[in-house]
């Protein structure tokens, strides 16, 4: 760029699969359509083989490379880490970032286990008293159509809310023959469609409601458990996990191909998940449906410009019930959330740009000396929620969800 | 009318209230449209207040009137006896009528116990041996989208069913003023929205799949548990109980708003259910989709002229992966089950259609010396299914359904 | 029926085809839903050939037969002629009809000619003045959707119209083996879309507006100029013209398959029609849309339970931009046009059920002594529409719809 | 960028305002996802004002500023001119380009003239000869949805087309109070509705065919004939045209509101065009449909990640009759157009990505020495049209489309 931009953010990203591609283009853009307080700046991205991180860095625009993420901690033009990696190393490396005074933002879900997400909720909380941020990405918050939901519940718009019906359902291992890729093995993953899929429901449950579910009854299958291990191929969509072929030789599946569970939230509405990578014909459909006393939401990931909302409000409320009916509201007006920076009226947003809003408001945060949400802690109470439903699916029985 | 018609049938139906109305066009209607072996001939309207029995008879077209079920049952000109009554007189009224030598159509559910259906199972499995046919209402089966469905599984277009997912919600009861209706009373409804349309969600479930639900986990819900009590009105719409003015003085609900539950069927498909009076909105949105290994099926009453079907074969299954996707299915095509009778191809059938195709079937078994279905045994599975339903929600365990 | 419904309405009906069964249902079914001043009576049907006429009138419930129509105008047991014949038979029934004192009801389109129009214009008008009551049979106004639309706009709740946009279109002979059927031979059709399906679009237009079209620019196309003869075939579907199989001889359409044109409103609303049979998938797309300086509306007979309303009030004026969207209503309230009389929300209605709404009317207006709508003028302003259309695509030029 | 990338293809860019924002993305943006034998370089940004253009490079990413767009043409670090600025500069600044030795991305119209349009299409030949490439901007061509689309028509999927059904509906002057802003005004905008969006159904409609559009029958009305002039306002929405407030001086509207139009292609088919920005509640609203002897087709800017597909095959060619309906193709598969470089099947894609599309095209066409489409030709196509449509309006005439 010839022209100097204010004070930048240098970042650090560990990773360069899906999520990395994913985060890369948000910090490329969000300054090219949103005011920012501090520019953010691809320094360096870390990845384990230099030759496949340098040629990641080369495509996504990152201006170094660093084979080992302990590197990044030492690194004065590093401010922030955006962890990319797969779960099981999010706590080592957040923990250790937080401890080095740099700002964290780690993709979900937080971390493989409770024990860990305590422990890098301790390290946020002690960060943050020394002004270093930490949010944890559960991107969807940030669909506008998502955020105006929020803002319909907290403006009282459905009133008591009585109903959660949150589904997310994908069909890439409908197949029997897709092979045994990282994302179906526990001891990279933690588990399958549960803490893959189930955790952004329940995110967005807990978000959307401003509650939090205090128990569940659940249930969780694997259709198919055996695949042929996976064959070596290259490039990003074989990291992602999502993509792959595979060879003669067969491997155990241990990992839930489906998870589905019932909860009680704290202030009396009731709720129904499911979690399924063998929805056939659905591709990414996160739905999510609240019922309240006033009126009702209705979103669907498939159509994300999309809200519906249902004004049930009686005629003595200020309501009209001869026209009620769920009306779709194209999130795409200037007055909606995130949307005025964006394109006028009527023209879609796509996946990516949620990941553009996590960044933009995480920077202002950083720029502006707020915690940013969601915080590690709204992390762990997700994590909470899918250890009580695991622990569910093997009792058979009603499960409370552990206090944080 | 003027000219014979062949044999006729003739039929006493008890009661005259929702139901009734909807019973009484479908004997009406299906000789209008059909090509019937027999011809039904509406003989008889039963109620114990004789003048409203009367009323109701005029109004409906029913030829005479008693005021006392039994008198149905020694009369010869009474073939068959339609039971429209609450779910709390069907035992002893069917039991009765079969004994008599009458055919008899029992509205759902089949009963409000479990002893109760077991006793009218073998009471129509007795009568059955005599060329004595029964059936019971689950109307939806006929609506010509979901017998669409059902051929569709059954040629294979789905393959191996992995996810039943099944919403029947309503929202008649949201407004806390809405007063104690019987459908709120457990003496005589039984239960809530587990009995009303939970069942009807588990019929159409256990149909559409050919298989039964083995077990389940539930919980169960009611928003307001007192409510004003009823007053005293006149008409169908009272004895619907589905609407009514309240008076000041209040009572107690002591059946559930809403019934959640996930299953598991014996060929391995997992399942959610949700019944509810609380979603605001949601009018008579009885839904269900079906995933398979194949392909996948959707269905929403409130668009019940439409099915949704989802190819997911392979090219190399001959499958067209590049345009495959959910295909909205007007059902109105004359190679449609049921609609070669009705209109041309975009012209839609209504609500009251499925209880004519119903009686369409009945009069053809009958005439034909075929054994109907539902029978009284899918009643009783339904009803099996209601009840682990209601331990499990006591528990807060995981239940067995019971064998038959 | 054993007990006596107070007056009755003798109908002679005239045709039995495709019309002639939706008829039947309405009148067998209004008084069995609605309260009438007047019931309806099947006392005669008449058709040319006795045997079919006969057998038509068992299954569709007519008490008697007559051959040749003038005999229904001199039984005194019959008050009103139901005209379900082919277009160009209607001038001289109806017209006689009315001379004799009898009401009529009038299938669409009113004639095949604008001055066979006007004859019976002014036929009706003269009949109006001893009380003998007329109607052309513009159903679709009487589905409930429609009702509603039409009083929102007269709420002003879209405001002033700008646009309207219909199309009518269906697909029953894109297959060039589909025979010559009488709907495709302009010697007893008049013309081939337009008439058939572009009345209906221009009919709902001018009533939903409450406005007259002014002008027009069209053209015309017919894809298949050469189709099969057809065979000899029995039953409705036969007579109904819509089904049919072919002979090897061929021979010439000579209307048109498809009509396209552009109008002006009084009012200054500019519109666009479209009236075809070769829109493959479409069965029966009826599809209107309003554009209103408030709010817009948008109804599909495909789907015809529901109507799409836009509130695009602003602010200031009441509105709420930020959940301002299409909402689907479900138009199965009681509050909404018709449906009081039916069933619970949710349920929903079918494609007989607004000939059932129009015989209602109809003898409401008898029984009330009130001129029903749509007149036999609101028929006639349709056919000057579709002759101005006729004589545009035949000139290419912008052509004026001529004054009643 | 810390590692050489390969050949550099410099862009210079004339306009920064909605187009030059969406141009900019795509720029940045191309060769992060795609492979491109070049890479673009944001060289050099051109407006007449020296500070706004560069502050709108420094935010959009542009390397340097000029304030005559003749500076570009003499810079050897730009190898390509893009022209973003109205259309009444398109042609002086595309010859000159051309005539200079760089390639032209131009976007639509491709004139305000049909006259000044020819002049372009002989430079954009000439150059060609010297390998120098010229591209319209008609980006909607590269939505996946339409890219399929196209692909499905050349595989003979629908067959012959007959119906061509187009409306582009936007609702953004429905206001009389929105100001007279530079898109309401003939001589900097050329037409209204119908040169700015009409254009692009237009275009669209000829593309998706293959086939040319030969004669039209039109009407244009300007609704809001005097409107507030407009306030000054800075920043890109008020240079986007679409968005501004007014002063209390009127003046007069000399642009349409509306354009609707009939026409006829080579071929055979007829169609139906509207372009409007007074469809209250319709906000980018392209729609398109194509009906065909085997199939059709239907697209929605709104929901442009999902292309309605209706196979119509008859059982003897291959197809299902009884399951036809049209399916729902999320258009988000990795062997559908472009997508494979996004993100797994289910994530959706916004409206920039279309332009992104049109970059790589077009640097690949370059660095592989072909012509891009849609070429010049094809926009002076459309300008035939625009202009064919203008005469009709104004004649109440059919008007054949001038050969080019």
């Amino acid at each position: 760029m010839s022209t100097p931009r204010g004070i930048q953010l240098g970042v650090g990203m560990v990773g360069y699969a899906f999520m990395g591609a994913a985060h890369s283009q948000a910090w490329r853009t969000a300054g090219r359509f949103f005011d920012l307080p501090l520019q953010p700046d691809l320094t360096v991205l870390c990845g384990r083989d230099a030759a496949k991180a340098g040629a990641a860095a080369e495509k996504l625009g990152w201006r170094s490379v660093e084979t080992d993420w302990r590197a990044l901690l030492t690194r004065d033009d590093v401010a922030l880490v955006d962890v990319c990696s797969p779960g099981d190393t999010h706590a080592e490396i957040a923990i250790a970032a937080l401890e080095a005074g740099k700002h964290v933002l780690c993709e979900k879900p937080l971390a493989n286990t409770v024990d860990e997400a305590r422990a890098m909720v301790a390290a946020a909380e002690k960060a943050a008293t020394q002004g270093v941020r930490s949010m944890v990405g559960y991107s969807y918050r940030r669909v506008p159509a998502v955020a105006l939901a929020r803002r319909l519940v907290e403006q009282g718009r459905i009133g008591e809310i009585r109903h959660v019906r949150a589904q997310y359902m994908q069909d890439w291992i409908v197949d029997p023959e897709f092979p045994l890729v990282w994302r179906l093995q526990r001891s990279a993953a933690g588990s399958g469609a549960l803490g893959d899929i189930g955790a952004h429901i329940v995110d967005m449950a807990q978000y959307l409601t401003g509650d939090v579910l205090t128990g569940v009854s659940a249930l969780t299958e694997t259709f198919i458990r055996e695949r042929p291990l996976p064959a070596k191929i290259e490039g990003p969509a074989a990291s992602s996990g999502l993509a792959a072929s595979g060879t003669a030789e067969k491997g155990t599946v241990d990992v839930d191909d489906a998870a589905l569970f019932l909860g009680r939230f704290a202030e009396g509405a009731v709720a129904s998940f499911e979690a399924t990578r063998f929805a056939t014909g659905r591709k990414n459909a996160l739905r999510i449906e609240l019922n309240g006393s006033r009126g009702s939401l209705a979103f669907d990931q498939e159509r994300m410009n999309e809200l519906e909302f249902y004004d049930g409000r009686s005629a003595d409320d200020g309501g009209d019930p001869d026209t009620a009916g769920f009306r779709r509201i194209l999130v795409t007006e200037p007055t909606h959330p995130y949307v005025g920076a964006w394109w006028p009226p009527g023209h879609l947003l796509g996946y990516e740009h949620a990941f553009t809003h996590q960044v933009v408001d995480l920077v202002r945060d950083i720029g502006e000396g707020r915690d940013p949400v969601p915080s590690f802690a709204d992390g762990l109470r997700v994590q909470l929620v899918l250890d009580a439903v695991e622990k569910s699916a093997s009792s058979g029985s009603w499960q409370k969800v552990a206090e944080e």
